[in-house]
Formats: structure tokens, C-alpha cells, sequence
């Protein structure tokens, strides 16, 4: 059993995105937009800066308050769409009060949206276009994948999730006519009638349902993939801040069984702010061409 | 087994949107853009003005020459798209000597393009925003199943072709949280290891692969509902044209087997113009908007 080691890969690729941006004329730009404190929010930011100013990235921070409105932050993200200086826009949700936040992410500029929400990019991902944004976390889990030598082509894949954010781009990715894609995806969900019957055929398993321990031994067969994308409180006494991180699949049990697999935390996780970096300086390119 | 008559069908939906047309204040309007003169778009754009007709839904025929180019056809867009008396428009492929088609799709002004073809309906799509434009024979696929009583919710799916136009838009349709969504799909395709082994244990296969007889008898399971989407033309010397038009689907074969199957021609063609039709209401009643 191979452990996948996302905090290793993720530096591999920062490196590179390092070096990458150093090459570059000027720097390149991200500005993020935090409505709110939501605490999780404050910490992902916050990290997401301190990578790009690693890499020589220019990062920016727009706050806005709690009860910002619809119209306030529209108007943001066109000033920002329209200043170029500012190659990557990224809205950090939850984004307040907002409650639509697909009008949002569909307002950031296609050629700035390093988030990949945008309809434009999501629709371009379909049309395997490669100027489309790749959401950062399934463009993360390709990447992973590809770095740990996990071949695609021909292999039943199962993905667990139908999100917009990483069950359907992931599914769309590995199914696409690339190195990395070529695969026969079956995407399940809630409505699955029986989960493990489709998680026991597959040579990879994409976890992403948002439920602790969702994948257990009896689910997945010998010699599998497992990339585990879920990211779980549960409560902890022996913790001091009470709680510990786990993902949707039983590590401990499932683990023996895999060829390769992601933990939780350190697996999926860190690769999500190296492929941001990754595509801000696509970002910076697109806005040269 | 139960025959999918796609003809009877499509006229339900033609008669319906005859009545929603009549209740409407003016006319919608369809223009069509066809470059050259390839025959079987002669007959296609005449087919879809002549049911047009029928529904009382107006229609325009824009011709443009064979060596049109990518500039000339774009312009035309721009103006069709400028256009408030055009609710819809639909460029006809192949589009003469033009290499980039997608590019062309693109430039349709997302809430006039009835073919469901422009990056932002797509990208709708996935975002289940019930303003997209889907493409009319994977709506056609949707159509034809509600109308025969099958049910998708829960069943396993097999989409057999992964392409921009059917396979992927009609897995999106069918994975979504929908009343003819909810199924768990796989979508197979060139790469797939053993073909047979996904469709046998599919509920519903949706055959669009573009090769005839390629799902055989072997590869269904008893009571399966089958959608055969090809329409290849295979040679036949009995027939005055030389020719006659196959599925994907070795149908005398497998029609036995099925609790329902559409036949070609008659099942899925039928449904493209009828869902054109719809889109072009849609289109007329997103302009008032």
C-alpha cells in the first residue's frame, strides 16, 4: 500500500510554480474577496496568501462586512474583472448573506476565475477547451493521480458525489480523451442503490459525499485507488480543540487493502491552494496572450 | 416489449407547443444559418422549417456560400444576435470550409441558442440552472422516456459515446437531482475495457456511439429499456437509394429482451426537431424576461 502524500506533491508543484513565476516578466496577481468572518474562511485565506506570497505570487485581500448585498459585491468583481492588474479573482465562500452564490462566480470574468465556478469554464471543462479553469480541487485530484503514477486510461473509476465543485468536473475530467482521462467514470449519489455493488468494481474511488466513514472495507476491492476528498469534523475529547478531521472513507480498514491512497488530512486537501497557484499563473498568461 | 414510437411522440410535443405558441402575443422566430450546399443540411433545415411551419413558430433561412469564412459567418452572427425580432438561432453543421466549429457555437448569444451548443448552456447544464439550453437530442432522449412511463431515479445507466453533442449532455441530464434524474451513469467509450460487462448490468443504455450493430444481444440484460441514438447509413442494393439507415443497436436482436427500445429511424430523430421547437418558445419567453 502506497500512501498518496498530498503535502509532498502539493511542494513538488509549488516548487514549480515558483520557478515558473520567477521566469515571468512581472507577477502575477490574485485578489481574494472575504465577505464576512466566518472563521474557516479567515484560515483558508489567510493560507492561500502566505502560498502565494511563497511562490512570488502578489496576493491581494478585499473585505467586505457580514451584510454586504448582491449589488455591493457585484460591483466589486466588476471593478475587479475590469482592472488589469489583477490577473485571478477569487471569492472565498461562504460569502455572507449572499444566498445566490452562483450569480457570483458567474459575474468573475471566464479569463480571471482561478476558482473555475464560472459557467463559462465549467461549460468549457465539457468541451475539453485548455483554456478552460479547472476547479482547484479536481484539477488536484488529477494531479495527485498523475504524480503517483496511477494510470487512468481503461480503469473503471467510481465517484462518489455529484457536486458542481468536485464530483461532476472530476468526473468530466477522467473521462475526457487525455493522458490522465480515457476512463470509464460511474458517478453515484444519495439515489445510488447500491453504493458498494459500484465501489467494488472500480480501480479508483473518488470519495467526495461530505459523510464520515461513508466507504468501508467491504466497499472497495483489492488493489484500488482511493482518493478521499471528504474533510469531517467529529467529535474528539482527547483533542484539545475537541474534534478531529476525518474524510468519507474508513482509512484505517480501507487502507490495507489499496494500492494507493489518500489520508485525511494531507491528501487532497493541500493540493487544492497549489493548483490555485497554478492557475493564477495561467491567469497571468491568458491576460499576455 | 414495448416499441418507443419516437414519430407519435414528437407529434405530442409538436401539438403542445402548436398550443402554447397560439396562446403567445406574437410569433417566436427561428433563423437558420446554412453554409453550402451539403444535402443532407439542405434537408435537415427544410425538414425543421416545415415543422416550424407546422407549429406556427416563424422561420428565416440565412444561406451563406460554401468558401464562407470564419469572419464572414461570425459577423452574421453578431447581427442575427443584435436582432430582437430573432429569438433563436441555430447554425447548421457542417458549416462549409470552417475548421473551428466550436468557436462558432460560442458566438450564438447563450439565451438564443436553441441548439444548446454555446459553452454557457453547457456549463448551465451542469449547473442545473433551469435557463440552459440543452442540446435538443439529448432533451429528446429525456423526453422520450418520461413519455413512455420509465422510470430513472435509482436505475443504472450505461451512456455508451462521450461526446460534446449526446453522450455527455444526456449523462449530465440523467445524473442530475431531477424527476428523470437521480440515475447512477456510466458513461463508456472507445477506451472502456469490456463494454459488455457496463451494459449488461445497465437498467437503461443509451447507445450513441456512431458505429452500427455495436450493442448486441450479449450486452443487454433482460427488461432493459435501450435508446439507440446512431443513425448510420449501411449499404442495401434492395433499396432504390442503396442504402438503409441502421442504429447503434442490432435491434431484431435485442428488441426481444427489452421492456422498451426506440427503432431507427422513428425513435430518437423524430424528438431533435420537436425539441427545437420547445427551445424556441423557451428562447421567445426568456426575451420577454
Amino acid at each position: 500500500m502506497e500512501l498518496i502524500d498530498g503535502n509532498a506533491i502539493a511542494k513538488q508543484v509549488l516548487a514549480e510554480v515558483a520557478e515558473e513565476v520567477a521566469a515571468l516578466e512581472s507577477k502575477p496577481c490574485v485578489t481574494f474577496v472575504r465577505v464576512g468572518e466566518d472563521p474557516a474562511s479567515v484560515s483558508y485565506v489567510k493560507k492561500k496568501q502566505r502560498t502565494a506570497e511563497e511562490v512570488g505570487i502578489e496576493s491581494r485581500l478585499k473585505l467586505m462586512p457580514e451584510d454586504t448585498t448582491r449589488e455591493e459585491l457585484l460591483a466589486v468583481i466588476d471593478e475587479l474583472n475590469a482592472d488589469p492588474g489583477v490577473h485571478g479573482i477569487l471569492v472565498q465562500s461562504p460569502i455572507g448573506q449572499i444566498k445566490d452564490e452562483k450569480e457570483i462566480f458567474n459575474r468573475v470574468d471566464p479569463l480571471k476565475d482561478v476558482d473555475g465556478f464560472n459557467v463559462a469554464n465549467i461549460g468549457k471543462l465539457c468541451q475539453e477547451d485548455p483554456t478552460a479553469f479547472v476547479a482547484c480541487t479536481p484539477a488536484g485530484i488529477i494531479e495527485l493521480l498523475a504524480r503517483s503514477g496511477v494510470q487512468t486510461s481503461g480503469k473503471q473509476v467510481a465517484v462518489v458525489g455529484r457536486s458542481l465543485i468536485v464530483g461532476k468536473p472530476v468526473s468530466l475530467l477522467l473521462m475526457m480523451k487525455t493522458k490522465m482521462g480515457d476512463a470509464t467514470v460511474t458517478v453515484c449519489h444519495s439515489r445510488t442503490q447500491d453504493l458498494g455493488e459500484v465501489t467494488r468494481r472500480a480501480d479508483i474511488v473518488v470519495a467526495a459525499i461530505g459523510r464520515p466513514h461513508t466507504i468501508t472495507a467491504d466497499m472497495v476491492k483489492d488493489g484500488a485507488v482511493v482518493i478521499d476528498v471528504g474533510i469531517n469534523r467529529v467529535d474528539d475529547a482527547s483533542r484539545k480543540r475537541g474534534y478531529r478531521l476525518v474524510g468519507d472513507v474508513d482509512f484505517d480498514a480501507v487502507a490495507p487493502k489499496c494500492s494507493h491512497i489518500t489520508p485525511v488530512p494531507g491528501g487532497v486537501g493541500p493540493m487544492t491552494v497549489a493548483m490555485l497557484m497554478k492557475n493564477t499563473v495561467k491567469a497571468y498568461q491568458l491576460s499576455k496572450v
